[in-house]
Protein backbone atom coordinates (compact mmCIF):
# COMPACT_ATOMS: atom_id res chain seq x y z
CA UNK A 1 0.00 0.00 0.00
CA UNK A 2 1.26 3.63 -0.84
CA UNK A 3 0.01 7.16 -0.80
CA UNK A 4 -0.02 9.49 -3.52
CA UNK A 5 -1.02 12.85 -3.60
CA UNK A 6 -1.24 15.89 -5.98
CA UNK A 7 -2.88 19.35 -6.37
CA UNK A 8 -4.09 21.21 -9.17
CA UNK A 9 -5.97 23.80 -10.18
CA UNK A 10 -8.63 25.01 -12.60
CA UNK A 11 -9.84 28.46 -13.65
CA UNK A 12 -13.44 29.08 -13.60
CA UNK A 13 -14.64 31.25 -16.09
CA UNK A 14 -18.44 31.38 -14.87
CA UNK A 15 -20.50 29.48 -12.66
CA UNK A 16 -21.58 26.20 -12.81
CA UNK A 17 -20.07 22.25 -13.81
CA UNK A 18 -16.64 22.19 -14.96
CA UNK A 19 -15.87 18.47 -15.20
CA UNK A 20 -12.43 17.12 -14.31
CA UNK A 21 -12.23 13.32 -14.97
CA UNK A 22 -9.29 13.55 -16.97
CA UNK A 23 -7.26 15.43 -14.55
CA UNK A 24 -8.06 13.24 -11.94
CA UNK A 25 -7.12 10.01 -14.18
CA UNK A 26 -4.51 11.83 -14.87
CA UNK A 27 -3.26 12.08 -11.42
CA UNK A 28 -4.06 8.41 -11.10
CA UNK A 29 -1.81 7.37 -13.88
CA UNK A 30 0.97 8.91 -12.61
CA UNK A 31 0.74 7.41 -9.29
CA UNK A 32 1.62 4.41 -10.97
CA UNK A 33 -0.60 2.50 -8.34
CA UNK A 34 -3.28 -0.27 -9.64
CA UNK A 35 -6.07 -0.74 -7.40
CA UNK A 36 -7.46 1.23 -4.48
CA UNK A 37 -9.40 4.42 -3.98
CA UNK A 38 -8.71 8.25 -5.43
CA UNK A 39 -10.26 10.70 -3.00
CA UNK A 40 -10.56 13.74 -4.79
CA UNK A 41 -10.97 17.01 -2.00
CA UNK A 42 -11.78 20.79 -2.76
CA UNK A 43 -10.70 23.23 -0.41
CA UNK A 44 -13.18 25.95 -0.68
CA UNK A 45 -16.50 26.68 0.65
CA UNK A 46 -17.72 28.70 -2.52
CA UNK A 47 -17.44 25.86 -4.52
CA UNK A 48 -17.93 21.93 -4.13
CA UNK A 49 -17.62 18.83 -6.23
CA UNK A 50 -20.08 16.42 -7.36
CA UNK A 51 -20.98 13.33 -9.61
CA UNK A 52 -23.01 13.80 -13.01
CA UNK A 53 -24.28 13.12 -16.37
CA UNK A 54 -21.47 13.89 -18.28
CA UNK A 55 -23.16 13.19 -22.20
CA UNK A 56 -26.03 15.68 -22.16
CA UNK A 57 -25.43 19.05 -21.60
CA UNK A 58 -28.56 19.44 -21.22
CA UNK A 59 -28.87 17.43 -17.66
CA UNK A 60 -26.24 19.63 -16.45
CA UNK A 61 -28.19 23.05 -17.42
CA UNK A 62 -31.10 21.57 -16.14
CA UNK A 63 -28.88 20.20 -12.39
CA UNK A 64 -27.59 24.25 -12.11
CA UNK A 65 -31.15 25.90 -13.10
CA UNK A 66 -32.85 23.54 -10.46
CA UNK A 67 -30.03 24.25 -7.62
CA UNK A 68 -30.97 28.39 -8.69
CA UNK A 69 -34.27 28.27 -8.45
CA UNK A 70 -33.78 26.42 -4.84
CA UNK A 71 -31.43 28.79 -3.36
CA UNK A 72 -32.13 32.07 -5.16
CA UNK A 73 -29.55 35.21 -4.82
CA UNK A 74 -31.93 37.69 -3.53
CA UNK A 75 -33.57 35.92 -0.50
CA UNK A 76 -33.98 38.78 2.12
CA UNK A 77 -33.64 35.78 4.96
CA UNK A 78 -29.80 35.96 4.25
CA UNK A 79 -27.73 38.08 6.64
CA UNK A 80 -24.29 36.91 5.16
CA UNK A 81 -24.07 38.92 2.58
CA UNK A 82 -20.32 40.74 2.26
CA UNK A 83 -19.29 38.73 -0.74
CA UNK A 84 -22.66 40.20 -2.64
CA UNK A 85 -25.77 37.79 -3.19
CA UNK A 86 -24.08 34.84 -4.44
CA UNK A 87 -22.03 34.58 -1.22
CA UNK A 88 -24.84 32.33 0.86
CA UNK A 89 -26.03 31.12 -2.03
CA UNK A 90 -22.79 29.30 -3.17
CA UNK A 91 -21.53 28.19 0.64
CA UNK A 92 -25.77 26.33 1.10
CA UNK A 93 -25.22 24.84 -2.45
CA UNK A 94 -21.82 23.82 -1.55
CA UNK A 95 -23.10 22.18 1.60
CA UNK A 96 -25.68 19.97 -0.52
CA UNK A 97 -23.12 18.59 -2.35
CA UNK A 98 -19.39 17.60 -1.41
CA UNK A 99 -16.07 18.99 -0.82
CA UNK A 100 -14.94 15.34 -1.62
CA UNK A 101 -15.69 12.77 -3.79
CA UNK A 102 -13.78 8.98 -3.45
CA UNK A 103 -13.91 7.01 -6.71
CA UNK A 104 -12.52 3.30 -6.44
CA UNK A 105 -10.20 2.23 -9.46
CA UNK A 106 -8.69 -1.00 -10.37
CA UNK A 107 -5.99 -2.23 -13.04
CA UNK A 108 -4.97 1.27 -12.97
CA UNK A 109 -8.66 2.64 -13.99
CA UNK A 110 -11.41 4.61 -12.66
CA UNK A 111 -14.26 2.42 -11.60
CA UNK A 112 -17.09 5.40 -12.88
CA UNK A 113 -19.89 4.16 -14.93
CA UNK A 114 -20.62 5.02 -18.66
CA UNK A 115 -21.92 8.16 -18.06
CA UNK A 116 -20.78 9.50 -14.86
CA UNK A 117 -18.24 12.24 -14.53
CA UNK A 118 -16.28 14.33 -11.67
CA UNK A 119 -17.05 17.63 -11.80
CA UNK A 120 -15.98 21.32 -9.89
CA UNK A 121 -18.58 22.90 -9.39
CA UNK A 122 -18.55 26.95 -9.29
CA UNK A 123 -20.84 28.74 -7.63
CA UNK A 124 -19.48 32.03 -7.64
CA UNK A 125 -20.44 34.01 -10.61
CA UNK A 126 -17.16 36.28 -11.11
CA UNK A 127 -14.34 33.97 -12.19
CA UNK A 128 -11.95 32.34 -9.98
CA UNK A 129 -8.83 29.98 -9.66
CA UNK A 130 -9.86 27.38 -7.90
CA UNK A 131 -7.55 24.37 -6.14
CA UNK A 132 -8.16 20.54 -6.01
CA UNK A 133 -6.09 18.05 -4.20
CA UNK A 134 -6.20 14.45 -5.42
CA UNK A 135 -5.21 11.59 -2.87
CA UNK A 136 -4.70 7.93 -4.43
CA UNK A 137 -4.26 5.22 -1.77
CA UNK A 138 -3.49 1.60 -3.02
CA UNK A 139 -1.22 -1.14 -3.66
CA UNK B 1 -2.62 -2.29 5.08
CA UNK B 2 -4.39 -3.99 2.13
CA UNK B 3 -6.98 -3.64 -0.35
CA UNK B 4 -9.84 -5.93 -0.84
CA UNK B 5 -12.72 -4.81 -4.08
CA UNK B 6 -15.54 -6.47 -5.05
CA UNK B 7 -18.59 -5.82 -7.22
CA UNK B 8 -21.83 -6.34 -6.22
CA UNK B 9 -25.59 -6.20 -8.11
CA UNK B 10 -28.79 -5.58 -6.85
CA UNK B 11 -32.16 -5.17 -8.72
CA UNK B 12 -34.55 -2.41 -7.97
CA UNK B 13 -38.02 -3.36 -8.72
CA UNK B 14 -39.17 0.23 -7.77
CA UNK B 15 -38.25 3.82 -6.66
CA UNK B 16 -36.72 4.18 -2.94
CA UNK B 17 -34.40 2.86 -0.63
CA UNK B 18 -32.94 -0.59 -0.91
CA UNK B 19 -31.00 -1.88 1.77
CA UNK B 20 -27.28 -3.32 1.19
CA UNK B 21 -25.97 -3.12 4.84
CA UNK B 22 -25.63 -7.04 4.72
CA UNK B 23 -23.96 -7.10 1.33
CA UNK B 24 -21.42 -4.55 2.29
CA UNK B 25 -20.58 -6.33 5.67
CA UNK B 26 -20.41 -8.98 3.83
CA UNK B 27 -17.78 -8.15 1.46
CA UNK B 28 -15.86 -6.76 4.73
CA UNK B 29 -15.85 -10.27 6.40
CA UNK B 30 -15.06 -12.14 3.09
CA UNK B 31 -11.55 -9.42 3.20
CA UNK B 32 -10.49 -10.57 6.33
CA UNK B 33 -9.23 -7.40 7.18
CA UNK B 34 -9.30 -5.97 10.89
CA UNK B 35 -9.34 -2.60 10.89
CA UNK B 36 -9.99 0.29 8.20
CA UNK B 37 -12.10 2.19 5.71
CA UNK B 38 -15.02 0.39 3.55
CA UNK B 39 -15.83 2.51 0.49
CA UNK B 40 -18.88 1.88 -1.13
CA UNK B 41 -18.90 3.48 -4.62
CA UNK B 42 -22.32 3.44 -7.09
CA UNK B 43 -21.26 3.71 -10.61
CA UNK B 44 -24.88 5.09 -11.88
CA UNK B 45 -26.51 8.52 -12.48
CA UNK B 46 -29.65 8.00 -11.54
CA UNK B 47 -29.26 6.00 -8.06
CA UNK B 48 -27.35 7.06 -5.05
CA UNK B 49 -26.36 5.63 -1.64
CA UNK B 50 -26.95 6.99 1.77
CA UNK B 51 -27.31 6.27 5.27
CA UNK B 52 -30.67 6.41 6.72
CA UNK B 53 -32.64 5.24 9.44
CA UNK B 54 -32.82 1.46 9.19
CA UNK B 55 -35.99 0.43 11.51
CA UNK B 56 -39.23 1.98 11.06
CA UNK B 57 -39.83 2.11 7.37
CA UNK B 58 -42.25 4.94 7.80
CA UNK B 59 -38.96 6.97 8.08
CA UNK B 60 -37.85 5.62 4.96
CA UNK B 61 -41.20 6.51 3.00
CA UNK B 62 -41.44 10.03 4.69
CA UNK B 63 -37.60 10.55 2.87
CA UNK B 64 -39.02 9.22 -0.52
CA UNK B 65 -42.36 11.42 -0.02
CA UNK B 66 -40.55 14.09 0.74
CA UNK B 67 -37.35 14.49 -2.22
CA UNK B 68 -40.56 13.66 -4.63
CA UNK B 69 -42.29 16.97 -3.57
CA UNK B 70 -38.78 18.96 -3.40
CA UNK B 71 -38.12 17.55 -7.09
CA UNK B 72 -41.35 16.99 -8.41
CA UNK B 73 -41.46 15.20 -12.19
CA UNK B 74 -43.56 17.29 -14.45
CA UNK B 75 -41.35 20.45 -13.77
CA UNK B 76 -41.64 22.29 -16.76
CA UNK B 77 -37.80 24.22 -16.24
CA UNK B 78 -36.66 20.42 -17.33
CA UNK B 79 -34.72 20.30 -21.09
CA UNK B 80 -33.33 16.56 -20.17
CA UNK B 81 -36.17 14.79 -20.74
CA UNK B 82 -35.41 12.13 -23.19
CA UNK B 83 -35.80 9.03 -20.99
CA UNK B 84 -39.12 10.09 -19.60
CA UNK B 85 -40.53 12.48 -16.59
CA UNK B 86 -38.36 10.71 -13.75
CA UNK B 87 -34.96 10.96 -15.93
CA UNK B 88 -33.66 14.71 -14.67
CA UNK B 89 -35.27 14.06 -11.37
CA UNK B 90 -33.61 11.39 -11.02
CA UNK B 91 -30.26 12.96 -11.17
CA UNK B 92 -31.26 15.85 -8.77
CA UNK B 93 -31.49 13.57 -6.21
CA UNK B 94 -28.60 11.74 -7.11
CA UNK B 95 -26.41 14.90 -6.58
CA UNK B 96 -27.93 16.15 -3.51
CA UNK B 97 -27.20 12.51 -1.84
CA UNK B 98 -24.08 10.41 -2.71
CA UNK B 99 -22.57 8.28 -5.23
CA UNK B 100 -19.81 7.29 -2.59
CA UNK B 101 -20.40 6.20 1.42
CA UNK B 102 -16.86 5.32 4.13
CA UNK B 103 -17.58 3.69 6.81
CA UNK B 104 -14.64 2.86 9.32
CA UNK B 105 -14.55 -0.68 10.82
CA UNK B 106 -12.73 -2.07 14.11
CA UNK B 107 -12.36 -5.78 14.86
CA UNK B 108 -13.75 -6.72 11.75
CA UNK B 109 -17.03 -4.62 12.05
CA UNK B 110 -18.71 -1.64 10.55
CA UNK B 111 -18.62 0.78 13.03
CA UNK B 112 -22.43 1.72 12.49
CA UNK B 113 -24.43 3.50 15.20
CA UNK B 114 -27.42 1.22 16.21
CA UNK B 115 -30.16 2.52 14.02
CA UNK B 116 -28.07 3.06 10.55
CA UNK B 117 -28.09 1.35 7.54
CA UNK B 118 -26.13 1.54 4.20
CA UNK B 119 -29.01 2.06 1.12
CA UNK B 120 -29.01 1.84 -2.33
CA UNK B 121 -31.29 4.59 -3.50
CA UNK B 122 -33.19 3.59 -7.07
CA UNK B 123 -34.24 7.17 -8.19
CA UNK B 124 -35.86 5.76 -11.49
CA UNK B 125 -39.43 4.36 -11.51
CA UNK B 126 -38.91 1.35 -13.96
CA UNK B 127 -36.63 -1.88 -12.78
CA UNK B 128 -33.07 -1.25 -13.35
CA UNK B 129 -30.30 -4.01 -12.55
CA UNK B 130 -27.62 -1.26 -9.94
CA UNK B 131 -24.19 -2.30 -9.65
CA UNK B 132 -21.88 -1.26 -6.22
CA UNK B 133 -18.55 -1.72 -5.79
CA UNK B 134 -17.22 -2.30 -2.64
CA UNK B 135 -13.33 -1.27 -1.60
CA UNK B 136 -11.80 -2.10 2.05
CA UNK B 137 -8.66 -0.13 2.89
CA UNK B 138 -6.92 -1.59 6.18
CA UNK B 139 -4.68 -3.63 7.87
CA UNK C 1 0.65 2.79 5.43
CA UNK C 2 -0.67 1.98 8.95
CA UNK C 3 -4.72 2.96 10.22
CA UNK C 4 -5.06 4.59 13.36
CA UNK C 5 -8.69 4.83 14.68
CA UNK C 6 -10.13 7.13 17.97
CA UNK C 7 -13.67 7.97 18.88
CA UNK C 8 -14.52 10.84 20.24
CA UNK C 9 -17.36 12.59 21.99
CA UNK C 10 -19.22 15.84 21.49
CA UNK C 11 -22.24 17.07 23.82
CA UNK C 12 -24.43 19.23 22.07
CA UNK C 13 -26.32 21.74 23.88
CA UNK C 14 -28.28 23.13 20.65
CA UNK C 15 -29.37 22.32 16.99
CA UNK C 16 -26.79 23.57 14.74
CA UNK C 17 -23.11 23.69 13.30
CA UNK C 18 -20.57 22.71 16.27
CA UNK C 19 -16.77 22.89 14.80
CA UNK C 20 -14.76 19.74 15.52
CA UNK C 21 -11.73 20.69 13.25
CA UNK C 22 -9.37 20.97 16.78
CA UNK C 23 -10.71 17.62 18.12
CA UNK C 24 -10.10 15.80 14.30
CA UNK C 25 -6.65 17.38 13.79
CA UNK C 26 -5.82 16.40 17.74
CA UNK C 27 -6.24 12.92 16.53
CA UNK C 28 -4.23 13.08 13.18
CA UNK C 29 -1.29 14.54 15.15
CA UNK C 30 -2.24 11.78 17.85
CA UNK C 31 -1.47 9.19 14.72
CA UNK C 32 2.06 10.03 14.17
CA UNK C 33 1.26 9.70 10.58
CA UNK C 34 2.90 12.70 7.19
CA UNK C 35 0.16 11.73 4.36
CA UNK C 36 -2.72 10.12 3.76
CA UNK C 37 -7.02 10.58 4.07
CA UNK C 38 -8.68 11.28 7.91
CA UNK C 39 -11.61 10.40 7.26
CA UNK C 40 -14.72 11.22 10.14
CA UNK C 41 -17.31 9.22 10.49
CA UNK C 42 -21.18 9.92 12.50
CA UNK C 43 -22.78 6.77 14.15
CA UNK C 44 -26.50 8.77 14.23
CA UNK C 45 -29.12 9.36 11.80
CA UNK C 46 -30.50 12.49 13.32
CA UNK C 47 -27.32 14.64 13.63
CA UNK C 48 -24.78 15.00 10.35
CA UNK C 49 -21.54 16.21 9.10
CA UNK C 50 -20.75 19.38 6.90
CA UNK C 51 -17.67 21.12 5.62
CA UNK C 52 -18.64 25.02 6.06
CA UNK C 53 -17.02 28.35 6.43
CA UNK C 54 -15.86 28.73 9.74
CA UNK C 55 -14.77 32.44 10.08
CA UNK C 56 -18.00 34.39 10.37
CA UNK C 57 -20.73 32.75 12.38
CA UNK C 58 -23.54 34.74 10.32
CA UNK C 59 -22.61 32.11 7.36
CA UNK C 60 -23.61 29.52 9.76
CA UNK C 61 -27.11 30.67 10.98
CA UNK C 62 -27.82 31.37 7.41
CA UNK C 63 -27.08 28.20 6.66
CA UNK C 64 -28.71 26.55 9.42
CA UNK C 65 -31.82 28.92 8.84
CA UNK C 66 -32.42 28.22 5.30
CA UNK C 67 -32.40 24.41 6.15
CA UNK C 68 -35.19 24.66 8.59
CA UNK C 69 -37.07 26.83 5.83
CA UNK C 70 -36.46 23.78 3.54
CA UNK C 71 -37.12 21.15 5.84
CA UNK C 72 -40.06 22.79 8.05
CA UNK C 73 -41.05 21.01 11.44
CA UNK C 74 -44.69 20.59 10.93
CA UNK C 75 -44.92 19.46 7.56
CA UNK C 76 -48.25 17.20 7.65
CA UNK C 77 -47.25 15.17 5.42
CA UNK C 78 -44.86 12.73 7.74
CA UNK C 79 -46.19 9.63 9.38
CA UNK C 80 -42.79 9.13 11.17
CA UNK C 81 -43.22 11.62 14.24
CA UNK C 82 -42.69 9.58 17.23
CA UNK C 83 -40.05 11.64 18.28
CA UNK C 84 -41.68 14.89 18.12
CA UNK C 85 -41.38 17.16 15.16
CA UNK C 86 -37.96 17.51 14.97
CA UNK C 87 -37.54 14.02 14.56
CA UNK C 88 -38.48 13.26 10.33
CA UNK C 89 -36.56 17.09 9.68
CA UNK C 90 -33.73 15.78 11.09
CA UNK C 91 -33.11 12.61 9.11
CA UNK C 92 -33.66 14.78 6.27
CA UNK C 93 -31.01 17.54 6.72
CA UNK C 94 -28.88 14.26 7.76
CA UNK C 95 -29.46 12.82 4.54
CA UNK C 96 -28.92 15.79 2.49
CA UNK C 97 -25.40 16.72 4.03
CA UNK C 98 -23.04 13.67 5.04
CA UNK C 99 -22.75 10.90 7.43
CA UNK C 100 -18.87 10.96 6.34
CA UNK C 101 -16.39 13.04 5.61
CA UNK C 102 -12.80 12.96 4.00
CA UNK C 103 -9.57 14.97 4.15
CA UNK C 104 -6.53 14.73 2.85
CA UNK C 105 -3.44 15.73 5.43
CA UNK C 106 0.25 16.22 4.10
CA UNK C 107 3.23 16.88 6.44
CA UNK C 108 0.73 15.86 9.24
CA UNK C 109 -1.53 18.92 8.62
CA UNK C 110 -4.86 18.58 7.38
CA UNK C 111 -5.12 20.25 3.80
CA UNK C 112 -8.10 22.82 4.29
CA UNK C 113 -8.77 25.84 3.20
CA UNK C 114 -8.00 28.74 4.87
CA UNK C 115 -12.18 29.36 5.75
CA UNK C 116 -12.94 25.64 6.14
CA UNK C 117 -14.18 24.03 9.28
CA UNK C 118 -15.59 20.18 9.90
CA UNK C 119 -18.83 20.87 11.67
CA UNK C 120 -21.16 18.28 13.32
CA UNK C 121 -24.61 19.54 12.55
CA UNK C 122 -26.58 18.48 15.57
CA UNK C 123 -30.59 18.37 13.92
CA UNK C 124 -32.67 17.63 17.14
CA UNK C 125 -33.46 20.39 19.74
CA UNK C 126 -32.39 18.99 22.69
CA UNK C 127 -29.00 18.68 23.86
CA UNK C 128 -27.69 14.72 23.05
CA UNK C 129 -24.67 13.24 23.30
CA UNK C 130 -23.10 12.52 20.28
CA UNK C 131 -20.20 10.09 19.00
CA UNK C 132 -17.91 9.98 16.12
CA UNK C 133 -14.79 8.46 14.98
CA UNK C 134 -11.58 9.63 13.51
CA UNK C 135 -9.76 7.15 10.48
CA UNK C 136 -6.26 8.13 9.64
CA UNK C 137 -5.19 6.17 6.71
CA UNK C 138 -1.84 6.87 5.52
CA UNK C 139 2.31 6.49 6.22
Amino acid sequence: MAVFQATRTRSTHRAGLHEITEEVAGELARSGLSQGIVQVFCPHTSCSLVMMENADPSARRDLEGWFDRLVPAADPNFEHTAEGPDDMPSHIKMALTRSGESIPFCDGKLLLGTWQGIFLWEHRRHPHRRTFVVTVLGE
